[in-house]
């Protein structure tokens, strides 16, 4: 079987298999809590500085959570601008974006549904709006394409808009091409490209929405003195990690933490370049069979993402048939979605969609 | 070394352990995710009846969080009183309080701490107060104190006062001796005392909140159609579980499966009497040497926490001590906390104890 589904999932790499196992069997040992375990939670603070250092992030505050949604849901319902306030989000987008969109939608805020019906944003789709946020996906969930962050955050920051981005599709898949500063919520998760584990998500935020996030909703991290849970007088944390609410999960950024580390030695750009082609050579291989492709088909602008159809052929039919020739794919948008991570065979899965493909058409 | 920090972090049972590792290993599957990883979330989805029935819970819906605190926040900050509501929580408390404290003073709510300074509340307590909602903790983090929550809640019932309850020190380790159809907000957590992994927790909520909530925070999973996540027209969910975010630690969640379901096969109520037993044994022998006893000495009131202290002796010179013997304790509100669980070997513990207390006293 050759797995393809890494925009759901990502498959974790050896060294993270055995990082996870390392504190799984903490729980086993005679010291259990004072030594793996201990080391273990280690690496989860340290997780902040690797996911920095993956984002050439100098200055803005990394916040932990559970899932790209949680960060984003819990962030953002914080903000509070004035009523009124207009908040741009693309027309194509994952329910994470729609679930926001009711939390604006109750604070009165105005939604507007912008640019192409692939989720694609240009700077010209917003330089004539009235705007105050901006709220776009990275790269788009079903079909691959992808924001330029760099001309929109450079847009954004001239014209005082807070710019927003669920980069879920694009960390770990896509070039750092942009300066994290210029971004002031960057929020992503570790289970699909980074290969971590669910359970592990963050947010990068900008030290000036420091003052324009209004806190509601406080946890026990909400405090200073995060560790020291006796003392009655707490103070809230003058930094953003106030935004922090609860216990994580230990074992989900253990495992980001092994997997941005080996991601970080493999070379980042190696990776994308790699992931890059990959599509490219799918594509092709599709267009060869006349298959429709709906992601980007010139090789610079694809990401990990291929989706597809055949013409008066079922979509389900597809994707059983592929699983017969043993390729694991996933349908989204009601179109075959490949997305295989940088270690796939190329030349085996391009055999086996030769041959489904032969037998379908 | 014996582990007697359940309070903190419980260790995992064999078979737990056995779980999760059939879950990390399904990552290196021929045929990743649709087999073992499919296996394993259908136990996140199968959780929900576990927890319903280790409590007995026929009505209430099960919603699933990160850890007590992400789940008492974010159901908390969404209940909306009236202006001026009075809310009524213990004067101890863990941080998880103090926080949603924070989030009800900024509702304008009027918060009032009541009981005694171990964080019991007794129905006398409150019965001459008119207050709105009642929070407490069902046992108290650092001394064990247990609160009655069968007559605080026929109180709160019949007095029309909202309940909430942060269960996470009692779940695992004491009776289910209430009617939770009787309790608004049960929340509690995996990683204590039912020896899960941190990242699963849940509140189980009453169908009369759902008119009591008005929604502020949306997730993905807050649409009905949560497994399309294509279509535009979403409706939310009328369900309760419209208040769940995004994508949960999914291998927390297996391993609270397998810990339930467990600890129902050794039969709840014979781990409750093992650690009522093994306290009230450690409390006797800790005042034969003449220490000073926080968490309850009756045999009858005692639960997982023993807690004390040596007079004119230094607590962190007896952890260090209590290390060197092979115990391993936690310093809780400056006090000795021990919390082992029902599998200790108690002999042994006691033994460990006599020759630390000899050493030092």
């Amino acid at each position: 079987m050759i797995y393809s589904n890494t925009a759901s999932v990502g498959q974790l790499r050896a060294e993270t298999h055995a990082a996870v196992m390392e504190f799984i069997n903490s729980y086993k040992e005679n010291n259990f809590y004072i030594s793996g375990y201990k080391k273990g939670w280690e690496k989860v603070e340290q997780c902040r500085s690797k996911i920095s250092e993956l984002l050439q992030n100098k200055l803005n505050s990394v916040l932990l959570y559970t899932s790209t949604t949680d960060a984003m849901s819990i962030l953002l319902t914080q903000l509070r601008l004035k009523e009124g306030s207009v908040v741009a989000i693309p027309k194509e987008y994952f329910p994470s974006i729609g679930g926001i969109k009711l939390s604006f939608e109750q604070m009165k805020y105005k939604v507007v549904e912008i640019g192409n019906d692939k989720g694609e944003i240009k700077v010209e789709d917003i330089q004539d709006l009235k705007i105050d946020v901006l709220l776009i996906e990275w790269v788009n969930y079903w079909n691959g394409y992808k924001n330029n962050l760099k001309d929109l955050s450079h847009w954004c920051r001239k014209n005082n808009v807070i710019f927003a981005v669920d980069a879920v599709q694009g960390v770990g898949s896509c070039a750092i091409d942009f300066d994290i500063h210029d971004i002031d919520f960057f929020i992503s998760a570790g289970h699909k490209w980074l290969r971590a584990l669910e359970g592990a998500a963050f947010a990068v935020v900008s030290e000036r929405m420091n003052s324009l996030l209004k806190q509601t909703i406080f946890g026990y991290n909400s405090f200073s003195d995060r560790n020291q849970y006796d003392c009655k007088n707490r103070h809230i944390n003058h930094s953003l990690l106030r935004f922090e609410l609860g216990t994580l999960s230990g074992v989900s950024f253990i495992s980001l933490h092994s997997a941005i580390s080996e991601l970080l030695n493999e070379n980042y750009n190696n990776v994308v370049t790699k992931l890059k082609q990959n599509s490219f050579a799918i594509t092709q291989h599709l267009l060869s069979y006349g298959a429709i492709v709906h992601s980007p088909i010139v090789e610079e602008k694809c990401t990990g993402i291929v989706s597809f159809t055949l013409a008066n052929i079922d979509t389900l039919e597809i994707y059983n048939k592929l699983l017969e020739f043993g390729v694991i794919a996933k349908i989204r948008n009601e179109r075959i979605r490949l997305s295989p991570d940088a270690t796939v065979n190329l030349e085996n899965l391009l055999q086996r969609l030769n041959a489904c493909l032969k037998g379908i058409l």
